[in-house]
């Protein structure tokens, strides 16, 4: 036996054969629930719906209205009395789940999921990393079961792809994940009003928050730094929530000529969280690094306590972003 | 034969063999080129090219530097002392040639375009308006010639789809768009890179006036109404070119609960460059023809004269928004 299946890692036709042997599902999803583990629960709602089974996708958050184009479709008929069967989909970690976890964490049986970091917690696990969004792997898996997709099925299903590949633009994005696409759209779904409303509608809170932080964003080093700061201050005039961030920290590396974008955010408690996004040749991670955070090469982050005012913070995190602009010993930065 | 076939609208089929038989092509793009005039003229180059031909792409306007990935891959090798063959690639009419228009406009021998509004002005038209995009009759030719589409002409051709679609986002986008996108990604192009040029760059002078335009939002009729002024003033403080104002209509649209959206732009020499963009059930060219412009049921235009000054603009406009808005016949917009 392969080492992966000790760890009760299986394949699409296991976890195709767990779904057939199994009914009565409850289908857990991630707390701030987004389009991707929304579409993967409400996606297999509706295929074992079709296969004759009973299930409930359930989250530990409230389910953002705008789902309801697809979320309304399924048939949440799972009996809570009897024997269930208990699914995560799009959860890489039981921490994930919220405040549900204490209630489910040792009672997941499957998880289908596509995040590398996926550290098998459940029972058994499908685990496709290639897969851009979660949804590939509940299409792939109605494939194999010879369920066919409806249209209700891909609207839900294009959502989670749609909106994990920012509509096919991030890198995440295959060749496969087009074709899946396509053949979504080739149910009779409306794709371009799919993500009108996912891409293209803002609250008039984010677009005076947007405002707010374009008028307060610095160029720094010869413009290569850009820094957005969004402050208590911005927080209480418009009323915003942490939701209405999102998408913020690509303000910044979105300007022409920028290659390291930081956003300051201000917390309701005091301190910073700090986040920063670099094009070639420099390494967010290492910046945030030096001020005791982590990350990746391209989007890392790090913190700065209440002690900070909003001046000193900019000033220690700009030192770090100097200090790494200027360590150019392969000369690619100046030159450029 | 068939009427279309009279006024000299050809085949794919017809289309191939008009490019085996003729040689040393002079490729026209319209004024003012975008991702999918000069990805189907570039792309053409290359596929001429590969079939052992010279060519060479024009354009009455200067070849924007962003799309120099791709451009910089084309021989322009077209000997203008000989025998030219003129070929114009997604221009519906030849006025869109700008200043080439007096030397090419009555000698176009083939025009491939995707526009319904083609009006037929070159010898010989290949038309295919189910195509989202130009480069999507490119790729067909290339498929139908047995033609390998290799990286560099993959990634002149995913640029036109991925720009006039917005990367698969619009209305226009079908299933064949996002199969075709999936064959030219495997020809092994950096996609997520391409759209970061394509949509996720900014000029700062943009990003100035984006700033601006959001601050001058006013929102009318129980915020169903949302209105951007652009002045003169806007224009020489950042110092934008109309090639910065792309996309802007669409800002004010795109807020939560928003029905109509108006951008007005005060032009250089006076009066103001009105544009309506509107979601259901509200038809933008009713409002418009009401000032003597026109357009489509979502994306209609007008102009007003000198004489109005801002205010008066911004109140001429609304009035007839209004009118449209209280027009509710149907009571759907009254009843949201």
């Amino acid at each position: 036996m392969l080492d992966t299946a000790k760890q009760g890692f299986i394949t699409l036709m296991q976890t195709a054969e767990f779904l057939k042997n199994n009914d009565n599902f409850v289908i857990l999803t991630h707390q701030n629930p987004d389009g991707d583990t929304l579409g993967s629960g409400f996606g297999l709602a509706m295929l074992l719906n079709s296969m004759g089974k009973t299930s409930t996708v359930i989250c530990s958050d409230e389910i953002p209205e705008k789902y309801s184009y697809f979320t309304k479709f399924a048939p949440q008929n799972c009996d809570f009395g009897k024997k269930t069967t208990v699914i995560a989909v799009d959860v890489a970690d039981s921490k994930l789940l919220g405040d549900l976890e204490a209630e489910y964490k040792d009672r997941v049986e499957l998880c289908i999921d596509h995040h590398v970091s996926n550290n098998g917690y459940a029972k058994l696990t499908y685990l496709d990393a290639s897969a851009a969004a979660n949804c590939e792997c509940i299409y792939d898996l109605a494939l194999l079961l010879g369920v066919n997709v409806d249209k209700t099925m891909a609207l839900a299903l294009y959502t989670g792809i749609s909106t994990d590949t920012g509509c096919f633009r991030f890198s995440n994005t295959t060749a496969k994940t087009l074709r899946i696409g396509a053949n979504l759209m080739e149910c009779g779904i409306d794709t371009a009003e799919i993500n009108r409303i996912m891409f293209e509608t803002k609250s008039r809170i984010r677009v005076e928050l947007e405002r707010m932080a374009l008028e307060a964003m610095e160029f720094h080093f010869d413009d290569r730094c850009a820094i957005i700061t969004v402050t208590r201050e911005m927080y209480e005039k418009t009323g915003c929530k942490d939701e209405d961030l999102e998408g913020i920290t690509s303000i910044s590396r979105s300007i022409e000529g920028v290659i390291v974008g930081v956003t300051m955010r201000e917390r309701q408690q005091g301190g910073f969280k700090i986040s920063v996004r670099t094009y070639p040749p420099v390494d967010a991670s290492e910046i945030c690094k030096k001020l005791g955070g982590g990350g990746h090469i391209r989007a890392a982050g790090c913190q700065l306590g209440a002690e900070f005012s909003v001046q000193q913070a900019k000033k220690e995190i700009l030192k770090y972003v100097k200090s790494v602009l200027e360590d150019d010993s392969a000369g690619i930065i100046t030159d450029k």
